[in-house]
């Protein structure tokens, strides 16, 4: 922690802090500067968690010099997480991760086509929401637990996996019963209730980001479930809220190797949400993986004329089909595998 | 609903939209135009709502004509909603309601000395957090039950109205034992199973808008509290997420007026969180009131040093007081009164 | 400046980087914290501004300590500065100066009628557009020296002064004997070549808040018109873009009290294109006012069925009248006069 | 154009906008839905783009169906446009290609050692700036004229083409001289006065998307050029500014294809802006490679201690050079070539 002083701050102020700051087990390294002090203070800077520095007569700012999560820092953890999903699909090696699916469970028929159609073309985990966070009280709010009933005798006849959205402390444990992966979505990331109890449980969970937070966010909130017990946390890219609104959201490319580069956990990207457009999905799933994508989540529909939401960023199942063949040349250009 | 088709639309396509529209009660008003095809749907448009029109072929765009929301209106009701608190306070009326108090309830003695302070210097609603959303897990998450019971004491002893947040649907019921308006914090406010609850119970509800939630959200978020039966709603502008780093959020002042013409609920700003600096308080407090808000809902803390939250943003009392001077003025010279 | 080293950093780059700042004439003050190694360099930070220490091996992490502008800051001058704009009108004083006119200068009678009416409801100074930046190259582009000879003429007329838009290098000469404030517009508050030109002349600036960019990047131009030798520079926030998209802009209220901590400068708002919308210019007229900004920018056109250029956001001349009314009250409110 | 009424249009007012829509050559379509009445206008909709429909009374919103730009977009033309820079160079087909070097050119030994190895990894286009357009006045503000000079000497000597960018009208005829691509910076991209100039000569241009445009209105600013009458324009997504700060700016990779969706225009993608940090320039490069960018511009410096700016996102030419050879794999696996 770096307290810089205003030009006007006096020796006593100077002497209050340093003392201050002594009774809570830090020294401080005072340098004179020509126009400002500068405080450096030295020791376990998390003491100063809920000691508002910034309030002390004579202080200009505050600078932290550590990150504020441990767990899910690269610093703490050198190798690559590896998410183990099931005896077969581990999210974090080599291996390219596809999860595909409609936005939300519609009914079964419509369900076993999909998946049916999915895994033939090389995904191997299904997605569906069962239990929809919607924007207005009058949409489809999702079948609920018979969605999940769906998705689980849908999963076991094609041998997928399954990831769907958790948006309530209370479905927790319902929802494990049918899941493999719980997903935790872009209006949730937080909601710390949620976040403190799948730290509790022993499931993976894919960690969305919030539409409006940052890399730093989206990593704290995986150390809520982390500091709780769950190391099994993937984190998902779906794009940011920004002034363009030609589409849905800005998938932020960047976040790939920069999650790389501060976390040890696995990261996958959304680029049904990212874009908002189907069209734009085949060409952004490719650059993600180039980029460092341990996997993608992408939203596959059969008859989007008659899905009950998000039709206009699902890929129909040929255009998916397509895709996975694209996608399986970019992984192997950048050291990966796709099948 | 307008739907304008691509330069490419065939006689086919524009037939398969009319038919489908049809079967779903609404008629079609076809405009042929010079370089686009425009189809006006004319019916009950929520019928739309999970038909998703984008993906027909030859659709290029797909404009809804009417807001999503229809009870938190403007249209629905064109008076302002006056929420009352108890017998001696409403919101939403001639006069401008105060409310404030620390960020977190962090021990008696501290919260008797500021709800003291503040209630002298003309506030009429005491706030204070016991279950606290924190980005950290190792930051200071309140004192939870104990904190509610403070704050009831104190509010008692003072005359003072209690509103604090909720962040759980499980403490609903627990923290209306003990507050008089509940609150919904930004990262919440898509929380929809929250937000269904509160929908249920007899309790005014402070909703605030989320970080990057635009207007419409918010309007939507508070159309699912009204549509299960809860009226006494309370918007609040309390900055959003913007580039600029400055300020820890950008109030957005224009919201206020805009609520003003889109809905007949009232709205108060909490310019703490808006600015985040404490430095800014008075001015954007007195902007906030003269752009027409309903209250204000404002930290204050007897000793940011020791302040266990958001230290940076708290006025001391004596500039409370200061503040609520100059806000009566204010007050007046817009035609409402503060005391 | 500080510098935050990395974990691994070795001896060998600490003294790298301390032999480096010691030719540039710095001493460096090491702090060898328990995670991090900390830099602090003492002495003039400038003469490391084209050093990127970032690339230095062993460095996480380089942290600016000062402002990187001068001579608008609030330390190098402590009084507010007034700008003196001719005999009868200065800003930055207790007036409150309003600015009122149409968007673009249309033709003689339309401004002739337009200045008639401001000028009665207290406006000082004429605002119009004679050269436009337009996002599209088939949109008016105003009527250039035309547009400027009917804005003196008028303003000699009415005893108004006259603010208009430069847009190139090569009109500042002729826009400056037409025009007694010079306004650069947001598209180009980071134009370099326009603002150092503008700081060797002797017209007052009106420097108005880039669209995206930062009080920070706001001072820096500022900065550039100042070190040139031009003093006389009003800021002007306008609004910056947002997500959200229901008012044209997001005006950044903050930015008012913000500036008036961090610099000596006058600071005033336009509600019109903050909003983008002129059922709300009011009540954010109001809002600045109270917030403590020294003078208004208002668009008012009085056929706004006929305005060539941004209608939706100007006020009647009747609006404007009633609006300087209860203007008035705000000021006098707020310790300011109108008129 | 569609015209939304207000719920309490009269048909005085309906008639008074068909009438005036008449006037202007248009014909008027009405719907009369349940809630709102609609009027679709049939006929050259660039008539009203000077009358503004928003403020006719009985007007809700306005509704413009038609894109505001012609020349640029796909419908204009619907094969690719390829801009041909020298005998060897052409962008848009392809081949992919590589522009690099550094941000200023800083004296001729620098950009020459650099040059020749970016040569020798694959580069055909040396980048380097002459004039710089600095945030602040105390920065190196480039070599002016000598820098140029470096930059064609060192083109000849290896064979590479030159971009460089241009930020005053007044220096087009000059650069014009030495440079192969006139690169507009993004703080430019709506300087109408330099667009309008470089509409009228014959040399290639890189637009660089202004970091808070949106796509539409970087297809304004290209339209701007177009419409003058120079159809070889280069567009360039660079990153935009948003919330997140652990990168300078948020590169848009949704930005690649749907500019390859609305235009016939190449788009280049420059890593180094988008990311800020050199660590991430590679993935970045990789992705915009995979979601089909037609180019890359990246900054290569061989020293970047000493680099007068932008040292921090740099590459070094070793880097390069692997990066090259992994950027061909990912070209031929999107069927791509790179050399």
């Amino acid at each position: 922690m770096i307290v810089v002083l205003n030009p006007k701050a006096t020796e006593e102020q100077i002497q209050h802090i340093v003392e201050k700051v002594g009774k809570l087990g830090l020294r401080a390294n005072i340098s004179r500067g020509v126009e400002r002090t500068v405080i450096g203070l030295i020791g376990p800077e998390d003491v100063l968690r809920v000691t508002p520095l910034e309030v002390f007569p004579g202080v200009e700012q505050v600078i932290p010099v550590l990150a504020p999560y441990k767990l899910v820092s690269r610093e703490f953890k050198k190798e690559n997480s590896i998410v183990k999903i099931n005896n077969k699909i581990k999210i974090g090696g080599d291996r390219v991760i596809v999860m595909a699916g409609p936005c939300s469970v519609e009914n079964k028929e419509s369900l076993r086509s999909i998946a049916e159609q999915v895994k033939k073309a090389g995904a191997t985990v299904l997605r569906g929401g069962a239990f929809k966070p919607r924007t207005s009280p009058y949409d489809f709010q999702g079948l609920g637990e018979e969605g999940l009933k769906y998705l689980k005798e849908v999963g076991e006849e094609f041998d997928l996996a399954i990831t769907t959205e958790v948006i309530d402390p209370r479905h927790i444990e319902l929802i494990s019963k049918y899941a493999d992966i719980l997903q935790i979505g872009a209006r949730n990331m937080q909601n710390f209730s949620l976040l403190n109890e799948l730290g509790q449980i022993k499931k993976p969970i894919l960690l969305k980001r919030g539409i409006s937070a940052t890399v730093k966010e989206l990593l704290m909130s995986a150390e809520y479930i982390l500091s709780k017990g769950n190391f099994d946390v993937i984190l998902c890219e779906r794009g940011i809220r920004t002034f363009e609104t030609a589409t849905r959201n800005t998938l932020d490319i960047n976040a790939v190797p920069l999650v790389k580069q501060l976390s040890h956990l696995p990261i996958v990207v959304d680029p049904s949400h990212g874009t908002g457009r189907w069209g734009l999905v085949a060409s952004v799933s490719k650059a993600a993986v180039a980029a460092g994508a341990d996997g993608l989540i992408i939203e596959v529909h059969d008859n989007p004329e008659e899905a009950m939401s998000d039709g206009t960023q699902s890929l129909l199942p040929e255009n998916f089909s397509h895709l996975m063949a694209d996608l399986e040349k970019v992984a192997l250009a950048v050291g990966r595998t796709l099948q």
